[in-house]
Formats: C-alpha cells, structure tokens, sequence
C-alpha cells in the first residue's frame, strides 16, 4: 500500500505494549500496511518496525481532558500529532477512550462544517452487513442538527467501510411513529425528513439494531453509550451462561465438542475484535478506538481497517457530505 | 386466598381472548387465585370463571389517550374500574401497554404524593436474583425528583417481589464517576445521594444489568425502554442463531439433543413470560402489563404475581416509602 503509516499507540490498552507491539507487526507482515510505533522504545522492546519516542503514558483511569493537557509528551498525544503534521495517515489506539477523542480533536481538529465528532461502533447482523451505531458516547449531550451530521457520517461510513450503496438511516427511539420519544428526537425526526445525503427511513427500537431492517442508527451519545454497552453486556452473560451449561455435565461436554465448529461462527461474528474498535467520525483524520481489552488480533484488523478507510479517502467524503452545522 | 379477584383484560393481547382465558383458568385452579374475567362473553365462550360483560375492545395499534377516552366500555377501562370500585384487588393485561398505563392512571389514579407512575421490568440474573429496571417506558421525560420515587418504588418492589432485604440501587449512566452523563442524570446523582428509604451505590453502566452487582437500576423512561428492547432483540438474536447453528448438520442435530437439557433452564430464565410481566408502580392499585404475545403460561404467572403483591400490601408499602414529589 502507498499510504502514509499508521501510527499506533503501543502504550494504551490493557495488554500494552506486547499485544499492541504484536498486533502491529502482523498487520506490518500479513496485511503489508506501513505502521509507526508511538510510545517508549524501552517498554516495546525488539521489533522491527519503526517507533516514534514518547516519554509519557496516559493510563486507562486518567481524567481525559486534563490528561492529553498535562502529558504533552505521551503516546497518545504524539500519535494525533503525527497525523496532524503529515508523518502519518490515520491513528489506532486501544487506550483511555475519553484521552483518545480528546487527543485527535484537540490535535487533528475538526474537519471543516463538522459541529461534533460521533462515535460509530459496528454491531453484528447474523448473515447481514452490519449495523453502524452512532454516536455511541461522545457526546452525552447533543442538538437536532448536531445528530443530523451523525447521520450523514454514519451513511458515508457504511458506503465506505461496508460497500452499502444506500444505507438506509433509522432514528432510535421507543416507537415507529414520528411523534414518539424525547423533544430531541422528535425534533430529529423532522430534520431527519428533510436531510440531503441520506435515506432516512422513520425511527426503530432496540430490537431493530441487530436485524438486517437498517444499516444506519443515530442516537444521542448518552443512549449510543448505554445501549452499546448493554449489547456487550448481554452477550457475556448470555455466552458465559451457555459456555458454562456446556460443560456441566461429561454428556454434555462431549457433546459440545461435536457443536463447537457451528457455534464457532457466531462467537466470532459477535466478538467485538473482528471488527477492530470504533471509528471516531468528524476529526479531520482517521481515528480508530479499540476496545481496552484489545488482543493482537483486534489491534492488527484495526490498522488494516484504518488502513482501507485511508485508501477509500472517507475524510474527504466525510466533509463533502455534511449539512452545515447550525 | 382471602383476597378479592383478579381482574383479567380477556380481549387484550396477540392470543386473546383464548390464551388470556385459559391462563386466567390455570392460575385460578392450580394457583387458587380468584379472577375474574372482563370483556365480551360471547367471545370469551365457555368457562367456569365468572365474566363481567365489558363490549368494546382498543386493539394494539389504537392510540393510546383517545382509546381509553372514547372506549369507555372497554375491557381494559372496565378492568381498571373493577379495582377503584373495589371489586378487584388487581388488574393484568396483555393489551395496549400505553392504553393500559392510561387507564390504569385515570381509573385508579396515583397513590397520594407520586408524581408519575413508572414502568418496573424484570431482568434475570444467571444464579442471582433478578434486577429491576425503571422507568421501562412510562415517561419519556423525566425530572430528578421523579427518578428518587422510581429509586424508592422499585426498592420496595425488590423487597417484595424478590424478598432482598435492601436492594442496591444504581444510577444508569456512561461510567461510575458521578460526573459522567447527561445534566439530568448528574442531578439525579446528587438527589439519590441524598435520599431516604433507598440504598444507593452509585453510577451503573449498561453492562451490569445483567449481573449481580446491583439489584434496582433506575433511568429515564425513554432510555429504560430502549435498553429493554435491545436487550429483548439481543437475546432473541443471540439465541436464534445458536439454534439455528444446532440443526444445521446431523451431528449437530443429534449432539444438541444431549444439551437440550442443560440449556433449558437458561431460556426459561431468559422467557419474558416466566415473570409475568411489568408491574406499573405508583398508580393506586397492582396493574400488571404483560407482553402483548403472552401465552396462557404468562398470564397465569402474572395473576399470581399480582395476587402475590396483593397480600403482600405493595401499594401501602410504596405510598410509605417515597418522598414528596416537587
């Protein structure tokens, strides 16, 4: 690929440096994607792929804001600025997520119109593309016009990231009809209606966003937020109950094994690793928010992922698409 | 039980009237609850229970206000008379929830001091006590002083549904620290902190409804009910995959026989229909709203949860136990 690096923050996450430090380096090898190392050279360690020193680090409990104002030097904060000043083409970083967003807003800044950047996360459909969530926590507090752009970026990251040609929009709410929910979505509901760039199709339900019934969902980032995390949240436990069912009993161990190659499928198609991390929509760079949990395999798809949205230039169509902000 | 009949809406509900009669038979037979059924006799046909003649229905679609305002002859209207006339103790149905909620609310009134009712849910906990959730949808707007009366309501609901001496409420926000979330939610923190008759712990996020971490989670109606359909569409995905992956092959076939057993207990414990359904808490007098697909099996729970609620005293207990409303 003819792109500019990914810069990685090799310091944040729960497994950092080594997962990270081994995530990049597979994405380096197997998908051939040029990668900068952003962290202390000390703690990463052998490898052979280059690394950009960052003294300071930024931990997983820091307060966001004060933390990217105060470690000027970390990871984090370089990792933005490299792609801020052109040394890099995109960021990846599975560290301190509020750091993160505070970090490439306050380095890369805004593409130009964009009032507000939005957390997109990727839901799984079952045999479907996937849903776009957004804004999935961003911003706890939003505008009518502000969740009007959350729309027109989702459907350009659906276009790009999953080759949906029309994706179609919903508005989450608690009833089909326009006239339900809060004064903020109603009032949503009808700049929806008249909104250039995107297919709105009405409001859905929760129990709509893991159907193939819409490619797009737009929400606040408090109910983004709460309902991602309810999703990850009743998959454990709805995973772990079963796992946990599976190996009760010798019957049913021995059982299970024979099941194990069809239900593999589901766990990985559910595993929020396949799909890397969340896309930070809005900053005038590619952003990608991985979980904090983030194994090798998520850190590698991430870059590879961050890589593809480089080459499909979605900045650019990202700020070709937005309604002036009001 | 010496307690005055159930009042059963025979006409609401995807099954009635036939479902909703032959739960209404089980639970007076096998649960010896007394019931009585309301709505159209030559639709109900035969059966020992006694029926009060109610001739109009409001169907699911109907729109909510002006059914129970134009319906006056309804079975869901009637229903809720019986119980302020005394000649009920308690109503259930699986009709229209917002026709429900508003007959509920005008027939009954609210008990002395509530300022609006709320919507509890019940979510099940793998080898715990369930949590309950509130506001699941009653109001899409809400103030602070509003959730510290769903905070103490629900606590005594968890005490008397679920004998938990003192539950643990929690907060649904975007992260622990109390200055996470929307204006209304860091107001509601503070007013929490301070108020009697509950025990609060503090911000949840989505992820630990599920778990035995908390056992009162309290939230707007409009976030309630987009977390409760979620959660209702994450696990109808979930396991609709898993059983489709189990008769995919032969062999899967024949090994998820063997599991059946095992995995039984988790689907009844995930059945909406095994709790019966939401309790309305705050209007003056038990009202059960079950799932609109209730089968004659969740009817019949549902009778004997609100018979249960009955001698337990709920509603003197929630008029006790919250504070003036502002």
């Amino acid at each position: 690929m003819s792109i500019l690096p990914i810069s990685i923050d090799a310091m944040g996450g729960d497994n950092a440096p080594a997962e990270i430090v081994k995530g990049a380096e597979a994405a380096a090898k197997e998908l051939n994607v040029p990668v900068v190392l952003v962290g202390q050279a000390e703690a990463i360690g052998q490898t052979d792929l280059p690394i950009v020193e960052a003294s300071e680090v930024i931990a997983m409990d820091d307060e966001p804001g004060s933390a990217v104002r105060n470690k000027k030097d970390s990871s984090l904060v370089i990792a933005a600025e490299l792609v801020r000043d052109g040394r890099a083409s995109a960021m990846v970083s599975a560290g301190n997520t509020g750091a993160t967003m505070a970090s490439a807003l306050l380095r890369m800044g805004r593409i130009r119109g964009v009032a507000r950047p939005a957390v997109a996360t990727v839901l799984p459909v079952f045999g479907s593309t996937p849903t776009v969530l957004l804004d999935a926590g961003a911003n706890s507090e939003c505008t009518g016009p502000m969740m009007v752009q959350f729309a027109q970026m989702g459907s350009v990251f659906a276009q790009e990231r999953f080759a949906i040609a029309a994706p179609r929009v919903g508005l989450l709410s608690i009833g089909e009809e326009a006239s339900k929910g809060t004064p903020l979505v109603k009032e949503t509901h009808n700049l929806l209606s008249a909104a250039p760039n995107i297919k709105f199709m009405g409001n859905v339900e929760g129990r709509d966003l893991l159907t193939d019934e819409i490619d797009v969902v737009v929400t606040d980032g408090f109910t983004g937020n709460v309902v991602l995390k309810t999703l990850e949240g009743s998959a454990k436990t709805l995973v772990g109950a079963i796992m946990g069912a599976m190996v009760s009993t010798p019957e049913a161990k021995e059982a299970a094994k024979t099941l194990l190659p069809v239900l593999a499928p589901i766990a990985d198609e559910i595993d929020p690793e396949t799909y890397g991390g969340a896309m930070l929509l809005g900053v005038n760079g590619v952003c990608i928010i991985s979980h904090g949990s983030s194994s090798a395999k998520a850190i590698k798809n991430a870059i590879g992922i961050a890589a593809e949205m480089v080459e499909h230039e979605l900045v650019d169509k990202l700020s070709k698409n937005i309604s002036p902000a009001e």
